[in-house]
């Protein structure tokens, strides 16, 4: 994202599309080995037994990869201050090596802060679509964005 | 964890202490740059100029200390299924390079899958605790467990 984008700037009822993320094994296993090292993440003989017949991402990695998105065509880094909270984190369907996520978020409302005009909440929900259309993952967030008060002169 | 813990192990109201886990302004960075390069994650000088007053660990590597710890004391690797979803995930003060945190986790209820009794979900809710005594994290999650009946001769 290029343009600066303050809480101001973001509308109720706007949805983002953030574009794809690619899926490989590469990925899936050296976050789960270093992150997350359950067998179904790590090992294709264990997970091919379990309930998941195979291979599949962490799912604090497909959270990770929607933030990658959301970092792309969401949020802008310049004014990003992180977030108090995320809500209904939701794994749907299996994530799997060589799957292609399709990124959205919706805002639902923004609120400048009171105490602190210098920052406002950006509630939104996104979600991650495969290439079949299914639904694989959904999040509810409020993003901290600095206000435009941040940077005009005093 | 040494021991087998299938579903039917757990106990609503028991609650685990899962011990410390140390951070480090290294893994607070080298996560940071490959999974959140947000500044106030990535970059000191940054950090210190934001509402934050200096680096902050990554939300989500928080989340995977939690999880690292639930690994190490509450979920057993051999029987873990992985989970449907998390609720309520709440950053609540800053976590930094030098914290101490301490990990928790209180089971609610345990319910044993109808359509496949293979399977059972622990509802829990994990904390973690910096050594000032302060919460600095919560979360409520869903582990999917294999029971005993998976094991058990048919």
């Amino acid at each position: 994202m290029s343009e600066l984008r303050y809480a101001e700037d973001y509308r109720p009822g706007e949805v983002f599309d953030l574009g794809f993320y690619d899926v490989t094994a590469e990925e899936i296993l050296e976050f789960a080995r270093k992150y997350d090292p359950q067998p179904i993440h790590t090992d294709e003989a264990a997970a091919k037994n379990s309930i998941h017949g195979g291979l599949i991402s962490s799912g604090w990695l497909t959270g990770l990869m929607m933030l990658k998105l959301m970092q792309r065509g969401f949020i802008c880094m310049e004014t990003s201050l992180g977030s108090p909270g995320h809500d209904e984190l939701r794994w749907l369907k299996p994530v799997r090596a060589g799957d292609r996520l399709h990124g959205k978020v919706e805002v639902h409302d923004v609120r400048i802060s009171r105490s602190r005009p210098e920052m406002g909440f950006v509630n939104n929900t996104a979600t991650l679509t495969n290439q079949q259309g299914e639904l694989v993952f959904t999040m509810k967030s409020a993003a901290i964005v600095k206000t435009r008060t941040t940077s005009a002169p005093r």
